[in-house]
């Protein structure tokens, strides 16, 4: 088992009425709140008002951030940062998914952050001080909402990057906020978390039993519940667990005591989006079987054959045949939950293959993934999605 | 799933060598230390020198209070907290398991206390402000390295309460510390780590499959590293995983979202080592699978046989036979552990069963418990467990 250190610092209220603790969080850190949020869901759903309802009733001044975009751009965070700057901001309170929780946590480190804020986000290790953050999560999937991790692109450049911007002071995780989220967006999300803890699970050393563990639980978890809510989008424990799983998802937990490497699939995906704006998720369900059958080997086949064993329940007397199922499995889950599985039907060609495998092997560390990947490796795994 | 706070603020420095950051991590609360430990097994280690010599090259002024005692009483709590008040002590070190770490918490918060201690011990939510606590672990067990309870006893009142006396600001937990710990301490510490996860596991509602499956891994990773450890003391990743299993087991989170009910062993536990001063695994060992049988019912028998399949791995057509299956396994575990499996082995009668039992009702809340327990039923448990 390798050195963890476990230090996370976010306070999380999970459950149904959580928010009634809204108010008593914020008045910890002040009266002045920027509210941020994305594209308007939360006002079709009720949750703007409640929330706009609950900080007038408690004597808040509101300066309002609204429009984050997927995939939230530096030009959003700069303009966050400036409204904070020129309200006197106390805390900033996020209202959304991840995007809207990455892109704040970027905005709280931005208040106090002199200089250019793309270069914050490219050396976190330079933020000093930052705002805090309170976020209210309407969709289960990054799991910002509990780890360090922001991801901001820069369309200029064409870069989309993972920084430790900070965690959140208080998450409220209230499952019932995700019962509108579409079929779609539902089964993307639970790509994500599932791919958080592949991402750790297929790593060099297996010597961390606490830790494997969790990892197929939380599949498992995922597996379980993702089809009762795309079937029951109102059915509270499947939403409580996809939830909880995307919390815990990203918090490092997973792979603590194991010997981690870069992210493979993580790497790959953040190049697709920066060049065309996909859902991460879909991004990240189109691109891992083909990745998990591009590096099937001698050497990963075992890893593979247990994924098949403990996570999918299969059983086969040949390793190579087991690992295949699994692999296999997991396709058919992700086809199964309605998730386009070729790059084909979401609009990219090969046109910019070169450049995105070029960037991702740059930017993603790809040379120290489980399986180490060169440009040419990214680009036949680009090609299996066609 | 019911819904549940996260906050735990401790932060884990975890693995070999951690205690490199010692002095830094102390350095943040000040110079005047109470090192706290317990009966000299840190100085037969050489442990004890190590962490001196730190102290002293570090410049920090170091006060003593050694030989606390297993199942650490109010009396070395009360000298304790007079040696943080004299001394004007900045923060409290402890080094040792879970009766020092225990002990240390009660001591943080008396330095700070104005009135009787047992006072506060009974009623820790009259505790306003406690000095911080930075610990090194030396044995897997209670899990008090990342929770936020106490176990305090009046051998006077013959008393012994579980109390929310406070988180430890941050945990040492380097699993080479225990290659020295006797087989007989490092089965009593498994059997209570694992005692912690049944107690939650055993529950009224079955609907956090995130919760169920991480009680599941705990247990199983116990299952699995107790006998390596007992036969290869000082094998790396199995003590490694039993230290970090200890660290989870406590902490809350292996129940979040289950209906919790109140701690059914535990309760009857604290007065056998009220009454007797044994060894609190030891004590957990012997009731568990008396109670399991006790309260082996229609109701409860879906419960058992899942614990049976998911934990052991067994199988039976019948569900009750599943169900006995799998208490005998968790039976012949300990007994094979080393456990001295009947009361009678450790000195205990049943002089005292009638007044253990009302006690244990009365302060363990046993009417609560997942099946409610009657005095009746307590001294039933104990007959069988002769």
């Amino acid at each position: 088992m390798q050195n963890f250190i476990h230090n996370i610092p976010t306070q999380v209220l999970f459950g149904k009425g959580q928010i009634e603790n809204l108010t008593s969080v914020l008045d910890r850190f002040g009266k002045k709140v920027l509210l941020t949020y994305g594209g308007g869901s939360i006002k079709k759903t009720g949750l703007y008002d409640d929330v706009m309802k609950r900080l007038n009733d408690g004597g808040f001044t509101v300066v309002e951030c609204g429009g984050i975009d997927p995939n939230p751009r530096i030009t959003t965070v700069e303009k966050g940062a400036q409204l904070c700057k020129e309200n006197e901001i106390d805390v900033v309170l996020a209202v959304g998914g991840g995007s809207t929780i990455d892109c704040s946590k970027a905005i709280c480190a931005g208040a106090y952050y002199e200089g250019d804020l793309w270069q914050m986000v490219l050396h976190p290790e330079t933020i000093k001080k930052a705002l805090p953050l309170v976020d209210v999560l309407t969709l289960a999937a990054t799991g910002s909402e509990f780890d360090i991790f922001g991801v901001i692109s820069n369309m200029e450049t064409k870069e989309k990057i993972g920084s430790k911007l900070g965690f959140p002071a208080v998450s409220i995780c209230d499952p019932t906020y995700t019962f509108t989220v579409p079929a779609n967006q539902t089964a993307a999300g639970s790509a994500d978390i599932m791919s958080h803890i592949m991402e750790v699970y297929f790593s060099q050393r297996e010597n961390s039993d606490m830790s494997e563990g969790m990892c197929e639980n939380i599949l498992k978890s995922v597996i379980k519940n993702l089809p009762i809510a795309l079937k029951e989008p109102e059915n509270y424990n499947a939403r409580a667990n996809l939830m909880y799983a995307s919390t815990l998802g990203c918090c490092g937990m997973p792979g603590y005591g194991k010997d981690l490497s870069s992210w493979s699939c993580h790497g790959m995906e953040h190049e697709l989006s920066a060049f065309y704006d996909i859902t991460h998720g879909v991004g990240l369900a189109i691109l891992t079987p083909r990745w998990m059958e591009h590096i099937l080997s001698d050497k990963t086949v075992g890893r593979f054959a247990r994924f098949a064993r403990n996570v999918w329940g299969l059983e086969d007397s040949d390793e190579y045949e087991l690992a295949k199922k699994g692999i296999q499995a997991l396709y058919d889950f992700f086809k199964e939950s309605g998730i386009p599985m070729t790059l084909t039907e979401i609009g990219i060609d090969e046109e910019y293959f070169e450049k995105m495998a070029e960037d991702a092997v740059k930017y993603g560390g790809l040379e120290d993934a489980y399986v180490p990947l060169t440009k040419e490796d990214v680009v036949a795994i680009f090609e299996a999605c066609l």
